[in-house]
C-alpha cells in the first residue's frame, strides 16, 4: 500500500502468449510507472486474469484517454474483458445493518481512521437502534422496516436509496434479512455479506447453533458476494477461530464477532481495492 | 505432561451438588496425589465429566484396589461410567496405511522419538508398498489386500490380527478403504480416522477438489472417531490452513498432507492420554 | 460462560494432598453447585492454582459469611492467596486513549452489545479528539494534557479520577505514553496495557519499524499487566498476523490494529472474569 | 504449481519506468508462455524484484542462448542481477542432521513421495544414530564427528563432501552444531537453518526455555539463511503455535518440532523452486 495517485487496471481474458509483453508495453510506451501489478493463469479454464496500479502523473493523458486508447489498442484484440479505476475517485459504500453492532462499530471506525479511504453515503437498516450512533458521526440514517406483507416495497425503497446516493457497493454487516433474487440479481458483484460460518458448512440459519450441535472444533466466517442463491455466491475471505467443548452457542456467537468484523474488513478492502475477480462462481484475489 | 507414573482417572455421570467433593475426597483420604485435573459440566444436556491423574505411588494400594474401592464408594452412587488407566501400560496402536507416506513417517518418527509412547505391534496395509520401511523399524507387517470380491474376508482378517496383537486402538493413516459397519461397530471409539476436509464440509471422496470447486480460502482436516456413517462420527480435532486462488487440486493436496498428519497426531495424543470422552456425537476434549 | 449469578473463587498456594478435597468438600458442605472449575500445579515452583465459579443461590449464606467460614476453614491452613468476586457486582473498568481509535471503538461496541458486562464510569484521554464519540455514548470524558513539564500531576491527575470513580482496572488502549513507575507500582495487577508487538520482540518504540527493518514474516501483539519496567509485565495474551515483503510499515500498523484490538478485548475479558493469576513475571490463564 | 517443463527467471534492478515491458517483450517475441509470474517494488530502496516461469518448450532455443540473448538484450542495460534455471535439473539437498529425528523424517517423506522433487546426495550428521534409517533410503550417510578440539577439520570435511557431491544447498535439519563463521561465507544464501524460536526473540541456546522463562502464549520457529552472525540471517518463513501455562519447557519441545518440520519444509520449498531473493538481511519470497 502506498498513498500515491494511481490508477488500478483490473483486466482478464483468454490466456496466450504475450498478454504481459502487450499490456505492459502499452503502459511503457506511454512513459507509465507501475507500481504494483498481479498476474494469473488459470490452467483448467485458460484464462488470463490480472491488476495493475500505475502512478497517475506518469502517464501524458486522463483516464478517459486512457480508456479509449487501451480499449482499442490492446484489450479489443485480446478480448478484455476489464476496468480501470481511480485511487482518487473515492468508493462510495452503503452499508445495511440490524440490530448487531460489531460490524457496523468496526466498519465506522476503519472510517474515521481513514484506514478505509471511502465514502459512506448512508447507513440503512430495518430497525432504528443505531440512528443516534450513526448520525452522531455525520452519516444520513434510513430506516427501512422489513414487514412480511411489504417485503417488495421496502427493498424498491432500499435499491431506490443505493441509485440515489450513487453507492458503489452495499455491505451486508449482520444485515439479518434475505434479499430477494430481484435485488441480488441487479447488483452483481456489488452486493458484499459476512455470513456467520465457514461456508459451505452450516449455510442458512444459526449457523452457531448447527456448529454446537456437529461438535466443530473450529468456527469460521466467510464473506461474499452477493447471488440469488442463498449463502452460494463467490467467495472472498474466510477465517476462522478455535473453540472446545466448553463453548455453548452463546459463546461461539459471541467468539464468531471477532472473526466476522475481521473477515468483513479483509474482504471488502480487496473489493475496495479492486483485487477481486470474479470468475464463474470463484474469485481471484490479488492481495 | 510430565514423566511421572500415574494413573488416569476418566469419569461422566448426571451432574449433581458435590461430585469433586466426593471424588477428590476419596482420593485424598487414601493420601492420593493429584497431578492435573479437569472437569465439565454441559449445561443442555446436565452430565458431567471429568479427568483426574493420580500419582502412582501417593497411593497405599495397586489399580485393582483402587477400583473395587471407588466403584462401591463413589462410581456407583453417583451412577458413573468411568475408567482408570495405567500410564506404565502402553497402549497398543495398530496402524492401517494405503500408499501415501506423510502419516505413517510422521507417526514412526513420533514413536521413534518416544514423543509418543506407545507399542506399535503391526502395521496393516492393502499394498505391500511399505513392508521395507515398516520391518526396517522392527515393527511387523501385514499385507491384507481389499479386493472388491473378498472385502468380508479381508475385513475379518483384520479385525484378526488386531485381536491377536490385542490392540487398543486402529489408526487409519490415509487408509483408503471404507471400513464396513460391522467393524466400526465391533470396535466402538476405537478406531480413528483422519479425513482430509474440515468436516462436515466435503465428506466423501475427493475432498480437496470439492473444496476447489466452490472456491474456498482455507482447506482442513478433521481427526475422528470412525463410526458406521462415512465420516460423521464424533471429531476429536481439525485444523486448516490457508490457500488462495492460485491452488490447483494438486497443490490442495501437498499442503494438506502438512495439516493432516498434525490434526492425527495432535488427535491421536488425546486419545491415547484418555482426554477424549464420547458424549454422544461430539467429544469432550480435557487438552 | 451462562447466564447465572455466581462466586468467582480464585486461589493460589503451596501444593500438597487434598487442596481439592479441602477446597470442594467445603463448597459441597453447604450445598455449593459448582459450574466450572479448573487446576493447575506448577511442577517447577510446587505452587497450585484454582479458579472455581459456585451458583450463587445455592449457597446457604452471602458472600462476607462465605469469606468468613472459608477463610479460617481452608484458605488459612492451606495458606491461600485468596479471594471471591460475585458476578453481580459488575467491574468498573477506566478506558486511557490516545489518538488511536480502533481499540477504544472495539471496547465501546462490546460494551453497547453487553458482551462485556462491566461499567465504564469514564474514558480519560491526553487528546480532546473523542469527547463527542465517548459522551455520546453518556460517558464522562476527561482530558488530561501530559505535558513534559507538568507529567507528574497528570498522573497524579488521573489516579485521582481512577480513585475517585472506584475504578477496578485502568486499560491502555492505545494510550501513547508510558506511565511512571510509581503509578504502575500504586496499581499492581489493575493496569492491562496492549503492546503493539510480539513481545519479547520489538519492545518500547515504534515495533512495526523494527519488525520491518528485520524482515519477520508475522507480527504480533501483547496485551500484558503494566509494571515498572518498560513492556516486561506478565503477559496476558497473545496472537499473530502473516505479513510479508510487500507489506511496509504503514500496512503493518494496518493489520496489526485488528490483532491489538482483538488481543486487548480477549486478554481483558479473561481478567475480567477473574481467569488470570499472576505468578511472579508470568501468569496462569483459566480459559 | 503444474508439472510441466518450465524455467524460472529471477531478477532484481533498480526499479524505472518499463521493466516488465522489457522483460515480458523479450519473452514474448521469442514466442514464451509466461505460467505464472511476480513483481515487486520496493519503494524504500527502489529496488524491483521479479520471478517469470516460461514453458521450456514455448521458447525456440535452449538455456544457453536463452542466457546470452537476454543477459545483452535486457539484464545489462537494466543493470540486472539475475539468473535463470530449468525445472528439469534437479537441485541437490545435502541434509545435516544430529539426534533429533522429526526434521529428517519429514524431508525424507516428501522426497520419498516425490513432494519435493530433488536430490539427496548425502545426510551427514555429527551422530552415527540415524545411518541405517537413511542408508536404507539408498541414500549415502557421513559420519564426521565434530569434537572440540578438531572442529576446524570437521568442517572443512562438511565442505569438501559437499563439494564432491555437487551440492546446491545445506539444509540444518536440527543440526546442534554452530557453523563456523568461515563455512557461513563460503556458501553464501545455500545453507537453510530452521531455529527453535520466533525470532528475533530467544536467538541462541535453549530457545523454548528462555520461552517458558518469559511467559509468552505462543512459541514458534524460523527458516533463515545461515550468515556467519548466529541466528541473524535473513528470515524465509515463519510460524506458530499457542501454548498455555500448564506446558513446561519438555511440552513446548514437543510442540515446537510440528512447526519446525513445517516451517522447514515450506523455506526451503520457497528456496528450492527459486521463489527467495534476498536483499539486504531480508527476502523477498514469491509465494
Amino acid at each position: 500500500m502506498h498513498s500515491q495517485h494511481f490508477y488500478t487496471l483490473t483486466a482478464s481474458c483468454p490466456d496466450q502468449v504475450g498478454i504481459i509483453a502487450k499490456v505492459s508495453g502499452f503502459i511503457a510506451q506511454h512513459g507509465g510507472w507501475i507500481l504494483e501489478s498481479s498476474y494469473h493463469a488459470d490452467a483448467l479454464t485458460g484464462r488470463y486474469f490480472m491488476r495493475i496500479e500505475i502512478k497517475a502523473d506518469s502517464l501524458p493523458f486522463l483516464l478517459a484517454e486512457f480508456r479509449e486508447r487501451f480499449g482499442s489498442a490492446v484489450a479489443e484484440p485480446l478480448q478484455m474483458t476489464w476496468r480501470i479505476t481511480d485511487s482518487a475517485v473515492k468508493k462510495r459504500v452503503v452499508i445495511l445493518v440490524s440490530k448487531q453492532e460489531h460490524c457496523l462499530y468496526d466498519l465506522l471506525a476503519r472510517w474515521q481512521a481513514k484506514e478505509m479511504d471511502i465514502e459512506i453515503p448512508c447507513v440503512i437498516s430495518n430497525h432504528d437502534t443505531f440512528r443516534g450512533f450513526v448520525e452522531w458521526h455525520g452519516i444520513p440514517f434510513h430506516h427501512v422496516p422489513v414487514k412480511a406483507d411489504r417485503k417488495e416495497a421496502a427493498y424498491a425503497e432500499i435499491q431506490r436509496i443505493f441509485d440515489e446516493v450513487r453507492g458503489d457497493c452495499m455491505v451486508l454487516a449482520r444485515y439479518m434479512q434475505i434479499l430477494p433474487p430481484a435485488l441480488c440479481e441487479a447488483n452483481p458483484g456489488r452486493i458484499i455479506n459476512i455470513h456467520h460460518s465457514f461456508l459451505p458448512s452450516f449455510a442458512g440459519a444459526k449457523p452457531y447453533h448447527q456448529a454446537y450441535a456437529r461438535g466443530v472444533k473450529l468456527i469460521g466466517a466467510t464473506c461474499h458476494y452477493v447471488t440469488s442463491e442463498l449463502d452460494a455466491g463467490p467467495i472472498i475471505e474466510q477465517d476462522v477461530i478455535r473453540i472446545d467443548h466448553s463453548d455453548n452457542p452463546e459463546d461461539m456467537v459471541r467468539y464468531g464477532k471477532d472473526i466476522e468484523k475481521t473477515v468483513l474488513a479483509r474482504g471488502l478492502r480487496y473489493h475496495l481495492e479492486d483485487r477481486v475477480l470474479v470468475h464463474g462462481n470463484k474469485t481471484v484475489v490479488f492481495r
